[in-house]
């Protein structure tokens, strides 16, 4: 059975040492305040290509073989997964073909393009993108590197947590955006192999709670594809792999609405001056709408709680309409 | 004469050590590739408060005697200093008294109440905010802080300049905001006295720009008040000290518009995921503008270029405005 140890993780971190940025842990008095709690945000928004997903890109591509590489690499993704790909792809001196919705706006092609990547689109109501990632793959010969649901991308995605830990020392919770389980099963892994008392609890949109039912039911469920301003947590169903892992790993999943998460982003701009995706900011989010109660400590100190603030690739013209 | 030594620095970084914050230095690789420079950002809108104003407030404070604390402080601001002061004052355990026009917005009043001090409002057509600090010092017997004209705020502001050197290593120039001229003085005396060789470049304001023609005239020049939306950088004339000491050490100052300015402010929302306030962005304005000309090396690699981002204080409202 495919698993993901800390050790993995660890090996990841060694990877991409030097390659992404280890991003600052941002305080804030006034959130500690609001809380309670002794709150470290950890800032993927400052990330390479604006977000955690450079990591496992990087992590996962960085371990194919030199005749892979001389190959290449295909994903689908429309969102943060694709820009991390095209460029680990570049760094690592391969090329990369991205399958991405015919309606995917012009920018984010650009962004991808950018990078060197090739895009193919597809009808998002009549094609599946799987199918077409596993057909090009096939065809060209291409490594496939899926949005989230393969060990050393899961891996990679767990380094920013090692990095929080060891800057921020023992923590009694980790809080942890869930789209396709990816980052938090990664994160979990890290987490908890290095403090196993710690509480990794996972935030999702109201309307994409695919993951929170999941766990309920104990088996992946599907769900309509949600509406959400969150575009990065809106997976219909926890992946295969991930699923596999956070059912053993993560202890709560708490659900926030849409005006949570522009509260949160209002948040961000006003005290934190930092820019996030709604995706990015649903930690943070959790914890101002008071959705999420910080655990109590048997000494009665304030609770130390991680956020993830996992990205922040909105654009100023969305960002506006936000926080107006 | 009065002036500021690399020492005084020095000895101000180890008075806020473990209470300002240390402010993460940025890379971007998309200003890199437009600027053809290695550019290394200051983050200082990360700082407490919002600002590097934080640093030389409480370098300033923290230097008084106990008999003067227990008297408390008086400064005059409507800006960030009115915040630093405020907060400064409460984390030494005195009380601060702020001189603000009766036109200040409501927020920027509470957000000084806030932290404890008194807020005592003028009229800006008719009152003359040095005098009523002045007079409020001598009848209670009050420290008076000024926002920039002071040693000790001189040497506060020069620890970013420290830490940005540390981190970043050799520099070949360093661009610094510059409204009464404080910061570029704390900068520029820490920049040359620990890397004498190093380029020091002041940005104002177009509309604001009495210290560039302060040094062409090598005198102080007083121009109208500036309209400009870096309203951090309207001042309309440079301090007595902070002139004195920059009219040695700042090789250059460039001018930039409103325009650069916005164009600067989308630039970091979209590509560095920070909130700055107009004023803070300048340094960046300059670069993206091609009104700073990156020097060249004379092994031809690309020059290596600290900005300081001094601010985000912006809020959410008055951030989306400028975006759209």
């Amino acid at each position: 059975m495919v698993t993901v140890s800390l050790r993995d993780v660890m090996d990841a971190a060694a990877r991409i040492e030097g390659i992404a940025h280890r991003t600052p842990v941002i305080r804030s008095r006034t959130l500690d305040a609001l809380t309670g709690a002794r709150v470290v945000l950890k800032a993927e928004n400052l990330q390479r290509i604006g977000a955690f997903k450079f990591r496992g890109a990087y992590n996962a591509i960085s371990l194919l073989s030199p005749a892979q590489l001389a190959r290449g690499i295909v994903t689908y993704s429309s969102g943060n997964h694709a820009q991390a790909v095209a460029l680990a792809a570049r760094e690592l001196g391969s090329s990369a073909v991205i399958v991405m919705p015919e309606d995917t706006p012009v920018s984010k092609m650009d962004a991808v393009r950018g990078y060197g990547a090739e895009v193919i689109t597809y009808d998002r109501y009549t094609g599946n993108r799987e199918e077409i990632g596993l057909a090009l793959a096939a065809e060209r010969g291409l490594a496939l590197i899926p949005p989230y649901d393969h060990p050393h991308v899961i891996a990679g995605q767990g380094t920013a947590t090692l990095e929080l830990l060891d800057e921020a020392g023992e923590l009694d919770a980790l809080v942890v955006p869930v789209g396709g389980g990816g980052l938090i099963a990664g994160s979990a892994t890290a987490a908890k192999g290095v403090q196993p008392g710690i509480r990794v609890i996972g935030v999702e949109p109201e309307a994409g709670d695919d993951t929170k039912r999941s766990l309920e039911a104990g088996e992946r469920i599907r769900i309509p594809v949600p509406r959400t301003i969150a575009d990065g947590q809106a997976a219909p169903i926890p992946g295969e792999l991930t699923f596999s892992i956070n059912k053993h790993l993560v202890d709560d999943v708490i659900l926030v609405t849409d005006d949570h998460l522009r509260d949160a982003l209002k948040f961000a701009v006003d005290r934190l001056k930092l820019v996030l995706e709604p995706s990015g900011a649903s930690g943070l989010a959790a914890l101002l709408s008071g959705r999420l109660t910080p655990p109590t400590r048997p000494d009665a100190t304030p609770p130390r709680i991680g956020v993830i603030l996992s990205g922040g690739n909105i654009g100023a013209a969305r960002l506006a309409q936000l926080l107006t």
